[in-house]
């Protein structure tokens, strides 16, 4: 019998939180302000881009959209985050991806002051989420994992958690917070090249699934009693459906909800918290800015 | 039955390559330099510049002993540091850890230009270690590992490693280096809050042991045809020698050499690697400045 984690219902708490920070820094003489820039016509970025510009208006953060045609160049996008950099009304800045092919993501990453890199992806910030640093950005995704966690009163002091996936958006990151002193979860990273994956999975106290394949995780994977968190949000064909697809995770959920004790849906789970934990990153910015 | 993993044979195999890339490197009219910067006359810090020095001067190496008084103050290190990191003759800058206490080594990692960083502590090779960026430096210690591993030709795709000990130091960046891109291990971290360390580390193919306990890791924590690595350089008393210790490694040796299909000795197996590691990591610096 598995406890549904409501990842809309811990996003809405957060952006309460950050509600309450905003007046503060209000109070304190500071406006926080956030910068999207959207280069090109990708429809699921402009879904993404509008919902974070949406989401400050609703919490009291100066937003800014800055729309690029798809045909700038790297000199004129760099020339954009230079700006923002030198902007003292902005405190983050995201460029969001996937930029267009001739647009090199990581030097456009690279070229954001990494005190506004609220995306967490600057060198600077994966080096302090290594050294444990605080003053550093956490990547969203994995940032809302582990409140997730927390929400769910889950103990990670030497349980064992499984990480499915490397990359540095979510895996890599994501093993770094859990194996964090105070923290203190035994942590193996899994992945496509790991043998018996499932035997490996069927280990975890806590299992993330971060690995882009929809309904990996069989019923078989998981620990009686684990603890489950899905990241995948694939698309998969269904004719029933009025726009031909459905959303799933990297999780068959209803065959693993049955012995997970606590498991993230998808939608609704790990999603609502991307948002929410950066603007968490855009008030902490604004507060070390000041 | 093991076969002994010879650190000081695989050590000065990587020697003599160097010795090829420091004429190569002079061919080029590069001639690759080293400066050791030992604040404070803690003996073992002065044994340990010797040997690099000499080391240096063995390869044809130009070397820089800069020794400091241990009253030296913060800014007059970082003095040195700026100095160095703007001579040209100077491809690679080791600061002897541990500085005295009045010292913040943190600050005066942060103050190395990262290009001449050959101890592949300054953020700035974390972050490319994680971003799996060749051009930073890798801590020397997990890096002889990888090397000891190559030579005695173990297969780490899709092998379960388990480290234990999550230091800065050797843990995370020998967890990092496992789960890479064509290195493609499954990688456990586990420490000392880890629930059943014994059992986790039976699971291990790979089990590297860096955690400063003496002979913590026993023949039952070892799995029949396991690949052992022994980082632990601990101290522990015995009479019976004339000065008063002998060096002991994290691995009980003689019991789990009877179980390791290949395991390394302390001392003598990880150990010599570090050196040579440091003299690769400074050609390549010598290499990459021009």
């Amino acid at each position: 019998m598995s406890k549904v984690i409501d990842g809309k219902a811990v996003a809405a708490a957060v952006l309460e939180e950050c509600r309450t920070e905003v007046e503060s820094l209000k109070a304190d003489g500071i406006t926080p302000g956030l910068a999207v820039v959207l280069v090109g016509e990708d429809p699921a970025s402009q879904v993404y881009v509008g919902s974070k510009v949406r989401t400050c208006g609703d919490l009291g953060i100066y937003s800014r959209k800055i729309e690029l045609p798809t045909e700038t160049t790297q000199e004129e996008l760099l020339k954009v985050v230079a700006d923002l950099n030198a902007d003292p009304a902005i405190h983050g800045i995201l460029v969001q991806s996937p930029p267009p092919k001739h647009i090199d993501e990581e030097a456009v990453v690279r070229a954001l002051d990494p005190r506004k890199d609220v995306d967490g992806f600057h060198p600077e910030n994966v080096a302090k989420l290594a050294l444990e640093d605080p003053t550093g950005f956490v990547p969203c995704t994995p940032a809302g994992c582990m409140r997730l966690l927390k929400e769910a009163g889950v103990e990670t002091s030497g349980a064992n958690a499984v990480v499915i996936g490397r990359s540095m958006i979510v895996g890599k990151p994501m093993a770094l917070l859990l194996m964090a002193r105070g923290v203190d979860a035994t942590v193996t990273v899994a992945h496509s090249r790991s043998k018996d994956l499932a035997g490996i999975c069927r280990e975890a106290d806590i299992l993330v699934a971060a690995v882009g394949r929809p309904e990996m995780v069989k019923a078989d994977w998981v620990k009686e009693g684990a603890v489950v968190i899905d990241v995948g949000i694939n698309r998969v064909d269904d004719a029933s459906k009025k726009r031909g697809y459905r959303l799933t995770g990297d999780v068959a959920y209803e065959e693993c909800a049955e012995k997970a004790s606590a498991i993230t849906p998808v939608p609704g789970g790990v999603g609502p918290m991307t948002i929410a934990m950066l603007m968490k990153n855009t008030l902490q910015s604004a507060r070390q800015l000041g």
